[in-house]
């Protein structure tokens, strides 16, 4: 194996040079990676290749989701989730649980392990340093019984104002923050909020390089039945034509868009990588071939606007 | 009230004086604070203390307990809480509890409430930044049967390390950090400590110039039944003495000895305070009189060592 | 009293918090406070209040006059003061005379009264550090005998360039500084220049959040008869019409006018108030009643400019 | 000229190398500089010397005296100027005169000088930021009618400490200090204190590497009456025997022997020059003769100690 | 000498007072300062006038040419040197010997001269932290037999871009840096180019104060042949009547023309002048006379742009 | 070969941590590496490997050597290399030629290199900021002709003094600096030092954690003709042993008594690798088997000095 080390290793060289001290916002969540049939140590590897990024040279930023860890613990304490167009119906037990899991449970275990690989973690919320300043979200129109009504899903929010500047102050000082989708509202009330849309708020409002999305899909397929089909690049420009000629369907659509924002925001490129994939962070990031697809936008339209 | 109101500035002014840039740790916890029974909005004035504190020049630093609220939580799932001389039994559940509580329900509630009085608050755990690197505590002897025997209490630690750093950076960039009493041991096992030690660690560490300990109690009384013969001041050298003669007893004694800890460690002084009478923070620091007891190391005995 | 105490600093919480960091300049002067008639400890109250706003955050800094001891001592030397149009007649004699009572006596003694009281002053006047250039009045109209006469008042000058530079270094490395109101012109003549004035350029040169004019008389009173009648602000566009309408009179239109040009130079708010009462200093910026006048500019004015 | 004009730009190469970025203290003082019949154009001559100085990069600080001026004006307001063993009596009126004349007149024409030549001037005096915090000087022994008497000289100080951060600031930042010698004692009464003790002991604070005198004699002669006799430089375990032999005689002692505490304190060289000589400063700096008597201490005796 | 002495370091003061910390870049070469026939102790002189420069506080930049000691070089090595409109054709062997000539040889000299005279020079060149990114130069049409001809002068560049970034860190830290005309274009070969075009190119990327060209001349003549017709100063809108008029003639008009650029780039003034006349670096530079022709803009033109 | 891809980089993980932010100096030299018989490409593969060690957070100092291409160019100008002792006898044409090929040519080559991979190399010698000074070695014992004689060898120099601080800038600003091993002694003539002498005493006074010799031998081998008995490790205290017993023999005990100054400077470890190996440089420092010999200290040796 002597040999191909090195090799590797002066492959991955211009990646290196060229994300050097650049700026990526990695999302980590679903079933595949934090659900109760993740694999064992798939959260470690994960974790290991993060802090490798952060090795050689790159201010790495995680926000973690964590539906499956919030429903578990709901249902160990008699409560059904309910969800209403994707969106967890938040009550205030609701409310307590998810942040208990989010902050108390996940982010907690996540900057253990970061500290455990040698890098050094720091576990933050939207609520500290007003990282996020968020809104509760408008009812939600439902079709209930053939007829639409307004219906109210309780504490979720959505950002208002992302204040970048603690996050600034830890990446310059060689910290990993990791970020727990939660929030406060301007009166301080606590509200839920929606994963990958931090995710893509604190990328925009970073100027980073990248956000790498790890979902449980390995990106989008021209053909869903052909796992060969995978479309590597996409230009924000197709998309519309994509969704129209239904290459883009379902829950694959929010994440799209989430990334359109994103890379017209200014971000260069959005990632959807599958994070079952062992080391899917490593290789999308580092081989041309890449695992995922990105999302990007064209140079001359970004200089045209 | 016009005529009072500068004259309670002007008169405060010396202490302002004397505490600016200085670093201070301030201790939450207890009943009559976090307990059910405590009053409505005590916790809003507490916090609204340590604002003022920050703004009128003083680093301040909250370490927050939670035995009530981890209890009450507890029962709610239908445990009972266990404690073995003082400590509390922490088996795998509990600590997942206690963590959730401590890091994702009252230190997020604490810094939103800093945030809602203008201060920049920020939480933190052991596990961030590898704050507080611990060790399990030993088995504990119990007398059970008429029999010591040795009892394992589970996941119960001991500081081993401080890295202060990341507080360091914090409050250099005019952010309050709040510290929940949970960290990691080596191998990155998560660890539940004692609040009032981790404070006691934390003002060593930084060479705080107070640590204020917000508890039940008014200090100590040289007759506990009358509640004006509090002692206003202890030098460390006295402290024995008064254990022997039976002033300091019961749950007082392991609160003064880390408080002569922590003065042998280069704290100036530490006070203990009743965080149930209104603006006892206040009072004790910016009053001559005060409302608490202050532990102190007299000057020459320091520069004799 | 021990209640109030506590009431009173959380009431000032939102005050200290908004002027957090921020400049004031604050103009001392008039028989009130320096006349041989002021009251006994008026200095020494005024630099108390002055000191602590320095240790609440406010970054402060002190113009004096002097216009009662230069009287005094002159008359002491045997000269006869002279004024045209509230100008002092300023021959070589006189001008020595001022500038030793201003810069040797009156702003030595108060920067020694500050580092009394724990701050550290230093003394400036406009030739350090060539802080304020300034160039010779033009002679001024005087009507003598029923005929309008040019009349050279001498070594009397007015600003023509600040450079706030050491200022803004002292006032960052914790400095108080002290201004007596004296400027060399060009080719380095010293000059007498009115420190109102000095004042109001240096408030504008530094952007600063207010001025105090610290005078000898209660803000604007509706009813001069009357001192209840005391208004509480003024906007800018507003003052034509109260000159016109004879509400603001006699010596109160220089300083309004000289209050007007600061607003509209960035200044948020300029405040006249009675130096003789007692803390009227923090009376008027932590209370809402306040006791003087204030000059501001609406919001919305100043973006259209 | 011109071939001479490059000549001696270069002969100065070495010392300007030697003194770049070094401190060099200043005292001007005396009659011959400051008196009625000092040569008209002197105190110009002598303060572009200090800018040329300032610009060649040495870190310059100027302190001042001011005697014949105090005199002077002390006899224009009808007071005797009164001296037990070389130093001033001073009652409160001289007190108040002597500050006017050092910080209010001198101070601030010096100031003014250096501005006019391109330097940037700032007067401080003692009280300033608490560069010199003094105390009173005990009573003098004074021989009256053949007893020896104790004698209150009044309002004359001693420096007790110096607090040389300002300095600091303002030659790192390019100003350069002129020190008035006035001073506070603790409870903040104004003290006047000798000129040459203030220059020897802020030398001291700074580690000067120079601190010249400009004084009425050209340095010390082995024989008085032959102007050909000076003594170029004298190691400091001279000083005793030289005293003892004469040679060293009158005013010159007090002058000699704080140069040989400012010496042994780290000054690397103490000058005594005469200042009505032109431009005897950059002479006694820039050439190898020089113009003065020079005090130092030998390499090895420091290291020794 | 001893009156001269002081005056000339006076009469310097104005010129050192408005350089200080301003930017100048100064060129070397020709014939006269490095041929063979050049006089002994010439470029030690040169260098000590540079070391004097860095010590009055300016930031000095030296480029350095070589012609006469390539050539030298090349006749050794039995290769004849070969030039085209006054560009060096440079084969392969040109090249390697060129760029040893200059880089290990000359350069490396006058860095070990610079710290001889007590400054820090380090040797650059365009390689190095890609200072200066070159393109190969065009052929040049060339008439050969009565015929244009194209002909490739070869390895011989022209500047694209300055990255000046590292001469600023070194000017700013106390270092001469010494630049040779060598760069390498994008696919990292070797160019050799024009020293006095990499003098210029600099002094604008710097936005130098003044450029300085030590040639073999002193500056432009009115009249060739009689050497006291100097012109000491032209405004850049005279220079293409003056080549009209041929008054710059020959060789002077590609220097007038560089300098033209330089000016138009915002160097303040290009001075033209005779490196074999003693110290005519000083004499230009701190004397109202001067010795040589400077290239300058009026200032309302200017500002016009 | 997807899965083995990030499973390398995975593996250098635990190094890259280690390493992060450290300071390595790396010796390059030899008829291997620089030699006529040099593989074609091998320089290209050593700077790319070089520039990842950069990219991977390493603060990298290349040491350049040359011996081949010196006697190349000598021999092209028809001079013989001749050498005493291992020592290149220098007369003033070999230092001249050895000057030109090290500085002007090789180094020059190296940063071009290090910059078209993307790193930001800048050229140095031992002359450039006086980073080494060093004195003219003392005449070598020769045996001619049975008899020994003292032998002036020339213009070969020893480090007198390493003055770092202009490589602590360059690597703290993120340059690579290339040091070609010439200096100048204390009057300024230039002199020809042994590359791996310099290599040691930079990588001492810098207090590096690594120093590597890229020589063409794969370390010290147990048996010199059984390629495999490599020693991968040797302790300090064991080299003596070592060389009595001959497994060091020859041109390998000057190398590994340098490294043991190195190492006891305080430097970590001394690489001694084969540089005609491919990748040789990330194989000995990121794999646990490595492919030469390291020199180092044990722990607790280290603390006993």
């Amino acid at each position: 194996m002597g040999l191909k080390f090195e090799d590797v290793l002066i492959e991955s060289l211009p990646y290196i040079r060229d994300f050097s001290e650049s700026v990526m916002v990695i999302k980590i969540g679903g079933n595949a990676m934090m659900g109760p049939e993740a694999a064992a140590n798939l959260m470690d590897e994960i974790v290991q290749d993060i802090v490798l990024l952060h090795f050689v040279g790159i201010k790495t930023i995680v926000v973690h989701g964590g539906g499956p860890e919030i429903n578990e613990k709901m249902e160990k304490m008699g409560k059904t989730p309910k969800f209403i167009g994707g969106l967890r119906v938040t009550d205030d037990d609701t409310l307590e649980i998810a942040t208990m899991v989010l902050v108390g449970n996940i982010n907690t275990k996540m900057v253990s392990l970061i500290n455990k690989y040698g890098g050094k973690g720091v576990g933050l919320n939207g609520v500290d340093a007003n990282l996020i300043q968020a809104k509760k979200k408008k009812s939600q129109k439902v079709v209930v019984d053939g007829n639409e009504e307004d219906v109210d899903i309780g504490w979720v929010g959505e950002t208002e104002i992302i204040n970048p500047k603690i996050l600034r102050m830890m990446i310059e000082n060689g910290y990993i923050p990791v970020i727990s989708p939660v929030a406060a509202e301007k009166k301080g009330h606590m509200l839920n909020i929606n994963a990958d849309t931090v995710a893509g708020d604190v990328a925009a409002a970073l100027g980073a390089k990248k956000l790498i999305m790890m979902t449980d899909i390995s990106g989008v397929l021209r053909d869903v039945k052909d796992k060969n089909s995978r479309i590597s690049k996409i230009e924000v420009s197709e998309i519309d034509k994509m969704i129209e000629d239904e290459i883009i369907t379902g829950g694959m659509i929010p994440k799209i868009r989430g990334a359109e924002v994103a890379v017209r925001s200014g971000v260069e490129g959005v990632h959807i990588i599958n994070g079952s994939t062992p080391h899917s962070l490593l290789l999308e990031l580092f081989t041309d071939i890449g695992v995922g697809t990105m999302i990007y936008k064209k140079e001359d339209e970004k200089e045209e606007e």
